[in-house]
């Protein structure tokens, strides 16, 4: 295993230690237990986002920390979720007196947890709501999850409801914003290579160099097949096909399309994905409105993509245009 | 080779394709022959800035082009220098009545082809002044070029000359700040993996499972010297060193720290780095006063990073902190 670390078992500590002094304008940390907060603390008045989950997807979720997305964040260990009395701190932190819409992706450790926090914040007279993500369209139920994965559509969900709860909805209107956005985003991801946990050193799975694996989870969780490699522009289809059949896109439809990377790819090989979806996307008549390419759910330094479609409607498209001033998304 | 490609003949078009698709607010290209420019064209009475060199760095150049930075980006075939006819146009088009600054890397290919091109600007009436960058400490000559190599600290003299021509220099002007940016910035950089290019197809070196490269070129050039895999903090520490020690920081100085991922490292690891690179600079009472950390100027999917420290002044730091609005940069 080779990697930019130190004692694997400080990489998340250091990791957030790094980027809290590098964005210190934006985030703080508290370590004991460890989370990830807007400097300043809690909006007064405003319904608190706080999202979670295991550290090696990053930026996700402390880097959608600042105006206009999440006001805390808790990284567990590398593919694992954080624990409830982490998770309790942040969700108390985030609380404006407005309540706090917990966003927590399909796994169920993360939904387990989540849940016995909600009752520690609950104990503490937080107002707590919960959206669970789970637009990735690959299988039903897999290592890690009953039901769908969340995955890249989670960042969809958090920059959304964050620009609902800017503009001053309740706790219960940036729920409904949150819950629309998940029902209306569907995500399918392709691996090129398998990521390496550090703390176990070896590859998560064996794939052999002739082959991809189609339907990916973020942590490596197997897809639905594997296949020779193919040219960028059949996997994109592979991946974008199920993906718009699944939202029933029709015709004339505005979508926000997202082009993720699972960490180890250039961004020149995810743009010429793009390319395609887009092309596949205009083919069946539907707009792309919105656009958003990089890295930001990642799997470590896999090799890979994942391509995300949003259906737009007036509402969520001035959501998604509002201010947001994070590490990793800013506009 | 897996890569989320189709021919390898046709990669840089159609990364450029998706590109400007997803960014048609910011860039349009030109593909006969290939240059990206800002939409709208040269601003009139604006010093125009125009970069470029092989593909395989994004997002560099591209990724720059946008208010406050770039006006056009030349890219050239993977890891090779754009034509003359290709980077002439793009000076032409980025002139705005008030002349061209072309900041070019020192590769020995990009600084031939830009002089010429220089010329055949100037034969259309196009003042240009020309800034070289050759911040990589690591060696002096490499594979391609004669002394130092131009690396991730063309980020900064793209950034900070950009915003100088937003504020209204004159051309001279421009081309003075990129000069003091350039003399005043220094990156050193490791490699953990090779890459491949796409149309060879195959690592552009052998790094042994154990070893890592100290001082890499951002096309695998070769470095300083091979060692073993030893913790995040001591491959830092042995960037860092020899950067602060050529650009003899003394206590009580200002510097932007930026930490470059190198295309296939996570973003968690690059933090690492960057916490490691902080304390050394503190340990010297050097000030951290600005950051970056990211992929910003990369070498496909290699791994790896590059630590580059730019002294700032007031003046710099302004610069640093004018609007920006690009692909991959903004604020």
């Amino acid at each position: 295993m080779k990697k930019l670390l130190n004692d694997p078992a400080d990489a998340v500590v250091e990791s957030v230690e790094g980027f809290v002094a590098a964005h210190s304008d934006i985030v703080e940390a508290h370590y004991d237990p460890i989370y990830v907060s807007r400097v300043g603390g809690a909006v007064e008045g405003k319904v608190g986002l706080v999202s979670g989950g295991g550290s090696g997807h990053e930026p996700l979720h402390a880097g959608f920390v600042g105006q206009g997305m999440l006001d805390a964040a808790v990284p567990g260990a590398v593919f694992a979720s954080p624990t409830p009395d982490q998770i309790a701190p942040a969700l108390v932190a985030a609380n404006g007196g407005a309540g706090v819409l917990a966003i927590v992706k399909n796994y169920t450790g993360d939904v387990l947890n989540f849940e016995t926090a909600v009752e520690l914040a609950e104990a503490e007279d937080v107002e707590v709501a919960t959206v669970i993500t789970n637009d990735d369209v690959a299988v039903e139920d897999s290592l890690y999850t009953a039901g769908r994965r969340g995955v890249a559509g989670t960042v969809c969900v958090e920059k959304i409801a964050g620009a609902a709860a800017d503009r001053g909805d309740d706790l219960a209107g940036v729920a409904a914003v949150a819950t629309r956005v998940n029902a209306n985003v569907r995500s399918m991801g392709v691996a090129l290579t398998a990521c390496t946990v550090p703390a176990s050193g070896k590859p998560s799975f064996d794939l052999p160099d002739d082959e991809v694996e189609i339907g990916i989870g973020i942590h490596g969780e197997p897809g639905r097949h594997r296949i020779k490699l193919e040219p960028a522009d059949a996997i994109t289809q592979r991946l974008l096909d199920p993906v718009a059949e699944d939202l029933h896109l029709a015709s004339g439809e505005n979508v926000l399309l997202f082009v993720n990377g699972m960490g180890g790819t250039p961004s020149s090989e995810l743009y010429v994905v793009y390319r395609q979806a887009r092309k596949l996307l205009e083919a069946r008549g539907v707009v792309v409105a919105r656009s958003l390419v990089g890295n930001y759910v990642t799997s470590l330094e896999m090799q890979g993509a994942s391509v995300t479609v949003l259906r737009l409607d007036d509402e969520l498209t001035g959501l998604w245009d509002a201010p947001v001033h994070t590490a990793a998304l800013r506009w």
